[in-house]
């Protein structure tokens, strides 16, 4: 069957993500001994799919750490050797497969110039969990398809288990049951329906995602799958950047995919909202179920606003496969990529 | 003229480097005033074409200041109310009109939290200065185009002055003579010709730019320029990311055009650019002048790898008025933008 592998992962989440809980005592294990260390910067590294959920987890360590953070930049280690002093420094790497050279190299480098390491990874036994001090295993089991699923959702729980203080797990406990009402939502025979979105945007080349706040990964994460399954253009810009020039490429051949959940930064998108309107924007929404709009649901309630990108992106990948399969493609054949990319 | 005032600011742009240089002193002096309050972790703010300035600044923090580094999410701050401690982190607002508010209030509150704030603009009296303890003034002059192109390289060299040790005015000094000649190399009558290959791009309507370390910056604002100007569907990847995802999308449909400068980022483009011409991808080089290639040039001798961005992006810049233009589209007019952007 056509996109067969993409289908039953993207199905198994909710499965997943109870798995991952259940090992929750394991990486609270880890987050007290990354606590014992008292670090007082935390960067992240990652590639590809995996980058989006670094980015989430960028937002956690400043908002419930209380810690600045940024994105690390493997190249200025790798390609040009820099030798940053890193004592106070968390460095977490986030690699589904753990094999990618240059998070390797980069772990291995800011291990030596003092920082804590931490790999948050798909595979126990892989390079890149050998090279750091700490591991995370996210336990989603092999993932066969080529466009990940599973293991983006799996890393955005595990690092909110890592990154988030006290009592995670509590709070995540009902995340695989609104997972699984989540994907019955959008499922083909729910209320919404991913298909039916799909159905409209089959003949678009160009497509924006935006969103703010915790929502942003969810709308790189949604771009690169549509990219990675449909050929697309897929876009993504954080609402406040949408603003500050991309707007003028929005007509009505450039469907928008805004996310709108419920919290603070669905509250900072109602001014972009309102803008993409006065342009007469094709404006796709993915909100809360219930709320009043005509696009991609969330199973909300009853969830933190932290946690919501989990469910976020459950809709989009079943639009991205949707749309692969009305397209002609096969989700689980993408041209020109293979499961494990080496990058140096 | 149609694209006027783009075009008169875009071949300012030697005489603005060159303005500026001669007050490299002052610069110096913030410069010397940041090494005294010895920080730790660097963190930079910016949106739109200044965001793309701070990436190249946060390169640069890492490989010649030695200092980790990450991109602000102002949202962490001025939408979830965070409150990290910034003891021993500069905090560097980069920001062409100083107007922004959410730059305003997130500068503002690093301050608060600890930080020591800088404010890199090109508007000496702007609110985002006033919030600041330091500032360093780009002194580009009024900007009138909407596509922000003087600006870009006055900040751009301004960080350079800032952030990269000793004697960065005396590796500069030679920079205003080879913009000239880069902007010379690319006109109409030049060698290469922007025009030449806008003529080429006409019809297309999705575009991918690639390169990695100082480069990648370019790749961003690049990106960008193309979208506000030219209404296509431009995404930047840096070549590691491109191979991670995207490269799926890459058909005849969709040029790549391929930052591929002199020095270490230009070298770690090589498996980039084999894997692009293994998929029979459409490549518009952008390279030294010399170099064999039929693309857009730059006049690279005797110009340090980390001041190369400042040259990279003038025949982009001159490609996307070029490309505007082509379309039938006024560079200075884009659709539903207007100069300062007020985002929350």
């Amino acid at each position: 069957m056509t996109g067969e592998r993409m289908a039953a992962e993207v199905a198994e989440q909710p499965e997943v993500l109870a798995r991952l809980l259940a090992s929750a005592g394991e990486i609270a294990d880890v987050a007290e001994q990354v606590r014992r260390t008292r670090p007082r910067f935390v960067l992240i590294a990652a590639r590809g799919t995996s980058d989006h959920a670094a980015l989430y987890a960028k937002y956690l360590t400043e908002i419930r750490l209380g810690l600045p953070a940024g994105l690390a930049s493997p190249s200025t280690l790798t390609v040009y050797g820099s030798r940053p002093d890193l004592t106070d420094v968390l460095f977490v790497a986030v690699s589904q497969s753990g094999g990618s050279p240059d998070l390797v190299d980069s772990t291995a480098a800011a291990r030596e110039l003092g920082a804590l390491t931490v790999a948050v990874t798909n595979a126990a036994d892989s390079p890149l969990a050998a090279a750091s001090q700490l591991h995370v295993d996210v336990r989603a089991g092999a993932e066969l398809a080529v466009a990940a699923t599973k293991t983006y959702t799996a890393e955005l729980l595990a690092l909110y288990l890592l990154l988030s203080g006290a009592d995670a797990s509590g709070h995540a406990a009902a995340l695989p049951e609104a997972a699984a009402r989540t994907l019955a939502l959008n499922a083909p025979d729910g209320p919404g329906g991913a298909a039916a979105v799909a159905a409209t945007l089959r003949d678009v080349s160009r497509l924006v995602v935006t969103a703010r706040g915790y929502s942003y990964p969810t709308a790189r994460e949604a771009a690169l799958k549509l990219m990675e399954t449909s050929y697309l253009s897929a876009q993504a810009f954080s609402g406040a950047d949408l603003l500050h020039g991309p707007l003028a490429m929005i007509d009505d051949t450039v469907p928008v995919v805004a996310v709108t959940s419920p919290g603070r930064g669905g509250q900072a998108m109602i001014p972009v909202m309102d803008r993409l309107r006065s342009v007469d924007a094709r404006v796709i929404p993915v909100a809360a179920d219930g709320a009043e709009h005509s696009g991609l649901s969330i199973a909300a309630d009853g969830i933190a606003e932290e946690l919501l990108p989990v469910l976020e992106i459950l809709p989009l990948q079943q639009l991205a496969w949707h749309l692969a399969v009305a397209r002609g493609e096969d989700p689980d054949r993408p041209r020109g990529l293979s499961k494990v990319t080496r990058t140096w």
